[in-house]
């Protein structure tokens, strides 16, 4: 399936209208079955999709390790099928989900933010300015999709040596972590002595995907907003926003972690 | 309850850290009751929660008009207590909905997408470019939150004579259409003759979202997806995109709405 489609447009510039080919960026409704019962349907760029639905099932909280996946299939229509080695609850009830401000995985447990509790263990990991100037240099031109659409958010995992390990990208900015989520429990990565970068918006459920996931410091070409900062504060992840050209902002409390 | 909250931060800058006293937008999780059944909680900014509330409940096909609405209040930790004439149908089968990439409001019907079919209808409506470069100047510098904390977007109504009728700011792409949409049904004024302009991506769900109020010509300063112009394609309404500084791309077929 095409993540790119190719359309004709009119532009206007310079005082005119000309027509010109553009390329728009793929959308579509990613439906995720688990154990022949249909979970989700995300919007979704067709893209890493056995990825972004391992990563959206460890989110959800339904799966916590490969150990618990058996098979994953993606059909021609590109749904993808995942059969789980035991059964899991997959009810549902909606009025005890928040709807989020995020793109991709709308909803989360109403009591995560306020019971929140995942505190941060590595404490010892440290993060140079070269490595995150380095990061923020990438991360766009690492992506052809945003070169060639401006249509999708982005997201890298970093050593702390200064290797890059995992990129994706997706219209949806939640779908970006998911599918680095996925990526590293396909491929045995762990995520707790690493770095996240992305070009999304630090809200609650960002940060809290993030941190569910073992990573310690994350940081963002974008903004943080307040609740992301007191759940960083509280667990004593390192937060760091508006990394541009040399220059970023550290939001959390938590400091030790740079050098 | 405050929008906006200080935070002293680090800052990294010619190549020095400095301690600054920074602002942060605020997050929070705002809970819409219908008839004393908990309906949805969004992430929001707590502003204009009313108009929110009832442009969610429109957007999610629950009320139509401000004559379904009996009484609106919101309690002191900004919870909105909503009450309309008639009972509704308050039951939500999960599996039946779409996780959508956009702020706010993650979810829609499954067959929205496929099914869609609101056609426009006033199809002699005409914007001129002047109105299309005016709305893009003046929509970040109306502002305020982004301009202090560069975390919200931004919608505005203008009458095709050029005329800004409504702006609303949210952390929530999805939520500034609603908070529109709920504006003009207490306020009772027509979708239908007006244009909206975004800073947000227009994503499958954006685009319905505002169709389903009655929207005809759509404008974005950010870019548009595949089904977003194939939706805009197919029930007429004029799609257009990357609006800024005296440029913009048409992307849906329909042309014939600009002078």
């Amino acid at each position: 399936m095409e993540v790119i489609k190719k359309s004709t447009i009119k532009k206007y510039k310079n005082n005119e209208f000309i027509e010109v080919d553009d390329e728009l960026i793929v959308e579509f409704p990613f439906e995720i079955f688990v154990n022949d019962h249909r979970l989700a349907t995300l919007m979704a760029t067709p893209k890493s999709l056995k990825c972004l639905a391992i990563g959206y099932l460890f989110s959800e909280g339904l799966i916590s390790n490969d150990n618990d996946i058996n098979e994953i299939l993606l059909n021609k229509n590109n749904n993808a099928y995942i059969y789980t080695n035991d059964n899991i609850d997959l009810s549902c009830d909606g009025t005890n989900r928040i709807r989020t401000t995020g793109c991709g995985n709308g909803t989360m447990p109403r009591n995560f933010i306020s019971n929140y509790n995942k505190f941060i263990k590595n404490n010892d990991l440290k993060i140079s300015v070269e490595l995150i100037n380095k990061m923020e240099s990438q991360l766009l031109s690492d992506s052809e999709l945003f070169l060639r659409t401006g249509g999708v958010h982005n997201t890298s995992l970093w050593s702390l040596k200064g290797e890059k390990i995992i990129f994706h990208e997706d219209v949806g900015r939640h779908n970006t972590i998911d599918k680095i989520i996925g990526d590293s429990i396909l491929n045995n990565i762990s995520l707790s002595d690493k770095v996240l970068f992305t070009s999304g918006r630090i809200s609650s459920e960002m940060l809290i995907k993030s941190a569910n996931a073992g990573i310690c410091i994350l940081v963002s070409r974008s903004t943080v907003t307040t609740i992301a900062k007191e759940i960083a504060d509280k667990i004593g992840l390192t937060l760091i926003g508006f990394a541009r050209k040399n220059r970023f902002n550290v939001y959390s409390d938590n400091y030790k972690r740079l050098i």
